[in-house]
């Protein structure tokens, strides 16, 4: 495994000339180093988030994936995460800290603690003449893309998070999950009264809720105040392992389809992509979750970093809010590291947990069947005498991995920022949360 | 606590100018953000090896020291530590990456894993005439030194180590533990004939062997072919904690005088120093021995960075050679981090399970006394039912300063690179512990 590791990474040693960067065309290789464009603003910025990504995942990935990931030799620096009331950040004080530049409470979205309402990257760029959008794996709704285009007091209030995209954000494009919170009880959604989706097509928004329905759009044209709102399932999109056969686009697509939408408008635009379940992933210690999320996430930064390359005008940022687990590259058992176990497990710990027997005497087969791993007879007894045999399933597994965790929750990791396009080196160094947009602000020249 | 730091990262974010650096003073600001210098050669590098030391180390640490490190605003990028042989490599290994820019097995010392013998930077600094030096506080024969100055087939053979840097290499400076390396039986060391420290004094070298001694080391000419041996201890130096009354000097004191010496040569110099023991507390999972051994750490970087801003022509290189413990930021019972009350400890978990007695009856008290820390009546359960009392301790305290580990030994995270002085950009970005000699020996312009 590491052979192979090593390989790749000697050798781009000596090409850090960006991922799948033609060397000859040395224009677009300054520009992917940050050191091209002068004084020129820069027109569209993409700011890839991965929920609950620190550099111990980054080291992971790297090991499942058998190569280096798109953002390895994009890294600029690192930064701190803390919330104004907490070391631990949790991610609504991130995703504002983040979007605005502040420091708040954990809880809090689009407010400073004193319950100022603060001016996000996005809504400046919508000042700016910019087009903007929100992509996510969770409910849109959720924390970090709320944090772009809401203000409430508490991430819990994901019904006024949707009535505020609709009737007072300037978003042009919304995709991702949580149908629910835009649609009124009296038709199975959480809104006492409104219809946000037909409110949102009075207003000029195309409606989409699956994949083929995405793939279809055409005419959406920013430029005209056509805008949108594509929702693919009632609450968070599946998990990446669930997700093929299901008419739920993936990250990439979103992506892919976001970019082609907002970048018709001439004056530019800004988007947010979260590969939101890798924190989720960490919060239930499930190794193959993360790496999997990871992956998919990693497909969307593919297509930003391909569009940033054709545009030659666009900043790529991937920053993770904070880090979730205390992740290991060396788990207590493993002297070794085998993350790419992991490539072929298709299913949650707590989808396999649900997939147990009153007794779990099933617990061999239906390891076996989700992850082409045979437990020994010790790692079957650990999972049939556990009091959670989720936990149990995902720390045999993790051990399998080589992966180490050091609590269900989020810790308070300094994180890597990787940045792609012009301005990038300006990431260069170490930061706090709070400086990354604001580098964002300078970079696109914002007010 | 967090808003001490919180307020430290956010002003400095402001001031990216470099630890203490006078911001009028623009051509030193320039040279410490590696813009300077031109095409000018680097005279001097100082490579401060923190061993066993990542980036949830330093995110400790600072929460422990209460604001940032010296290091932390000179982060240039992260870099992989895996060895010819294995994903999670041993100290020689990446000692010999580290000092020859190559990838061997582990164990092996300046030899890749076909047995050729390599080149490491110090030696290529004493063929273009530069004087070199060596300071740990381990045994000076330990895996890092040993991998800039000898060449031996495995690690543990620390008196032909001794050997070679007295009998063949060209190191000027020696300062550190491990005198028994250097002795023969009949003096109580460990070499069957030779009596190095005779040798070496024949040779040249002015040997001392306390704190005062190295103090009133005045008349070292390294232009004139003089040298310097100091060995203080017959193994290694006690740990920070322990050293405060011995006549053992701390690895910044050995450092101060290593510059000052080296310094007389006019053709420059390279001087390694490591902090040893980071290590061997992270293989304990010893939070309160590793943040303690990191600030002695600290302290000798600060006398290399003092130096660098007034000489204005050497690089500083900060740089673990992997991560040892899996550490995290955030332990499984707390959220919140607590670092800061490792302040207090004055004993490693060894030492104080040392204390106690048969019966363990007088575990509160112990840790009373070396902590400062009242233990719950659980906690004094747990570490007197514990199989191993050492860790129980550790993991109490670690707990308690809400510090997370995964697995006692290396692991193969990222690492952090921190580098200040001239050629400092030329670290920005991703790289191999192999790319790290080829930067410096770039910087110096050595073959």
């Amino acid at each position: 495994m590491f052979k192979k590791v090593g390989l790749i990474a000697l050798s781009t040693g000596l090409v850090l000339s960006g991922v799948g960067l033609s060397t000859a065309d040395a224009a677009k290789k300054d520009a992917s180093q940050g050191k091209q464009n002068g004084n020129k603003a820069v027109e569209n910025v993409i700011y890839m988030i991965p929920d609950g990504f620190g550099a111990n995942h980054a080291a992971n990935y790297r090991i499942f994936k058998g190569e280096e990931a798109v953002w390895d030799t994009h890294i600029k620096g690192m930064y701190t995460t803390f919330s104004a009331n907490a070391d631990i950040t949790d991610s609504a004080a991130a995703g504002t800290a983040m979007s605005a530049g502040i420091k708040t409470n954990n809880g809090v979205i689009g407010f400073d603690p004193e319950g100022n309402k603060v001016k996000t990257i996005l809504e400046a760029s919508e000042e700016a003449g910019k087009s903007s959008g929100l992509v996510a794996t969770s409910t849109i709704t959720h924390a970090t893309p709320a944090s772009f285009a809401s203000h409430v007091e508490h991430r819990s209030n994901e019904t006024e998070i949707a009535r505020q995209y609709i009737q007072e954000s300037g978003v042009d494009v919304i995709l991702g999950g949580g149908k629910n919170n835009f649609l009124p009880t009296s038709k199975g959604g959480k809104q006492t009264e409104l219809n946000l989706i037909d409110e949102a097509q009075e207003k000029g928004f195309e409606f989409v809720e699956t994949r083929e329905q995405l793939q279809q759009v055409k005419k959406v044209n920013v430029e005209k105040g056509e805008k949108l709102l594509g929702l693919f399932a009632g609450e968070a999109l599946a998990p990446e392992f669930d997700r093929v056969d299901t008419e739920e686009p993936s990250l990439a697509e979103m992506t892919e389809k976001a970019i082609d939408t907002l970048n018709q408008d001439k004056d530019g635009f800004f988007l947010m992509v979260e590969g939101s379940q890798i924190d989720w992933a960490g919060e239930s210690n499930d190794a193959a979750y993360a790496m999997h999320e990871t992956k998919a996430f990693e497909e969307a930064v593919q297509e930003a970093i391909e569009f940033a390359k054709e545009d030659g005008n666009t900043l790529v940022v991937v920053a993770g809010d904070h880090e979730t687990g205390g992740i290991s590259v060396g788990s207590s058992s493993s002297s070794n590291t085998t993350a790419d176990v992991l490539k072929n497990v298709t299913a949650t710990g707590e989808f396999m947990a649900s997939q147990l027997n009153a007794d779990r005497s099933n617990v061999k087969e239906v390891v076996l069947q989700y992850t082409g791993i045979e437990l020994t007879d010790a790692e079957v007894a650990t999972v049939q005498q556990a009091e959670d045999a989720k936990s149990a399933i995902n720390k045999v597994i993790s051990e399998r991995a080589g992966i180490g965790w050091t609590r269900y929750g989020h810790t308070a990791a300094q994180v890597p920022v990787f940045a792609f396009g012009p301005k990038s080196d300006k990431f260069v160094g170490f930061h706090d949360n709070t400086d990354l947009p604001q580098i964002m602000k300078d970079a696109m020249k914002l007010k």
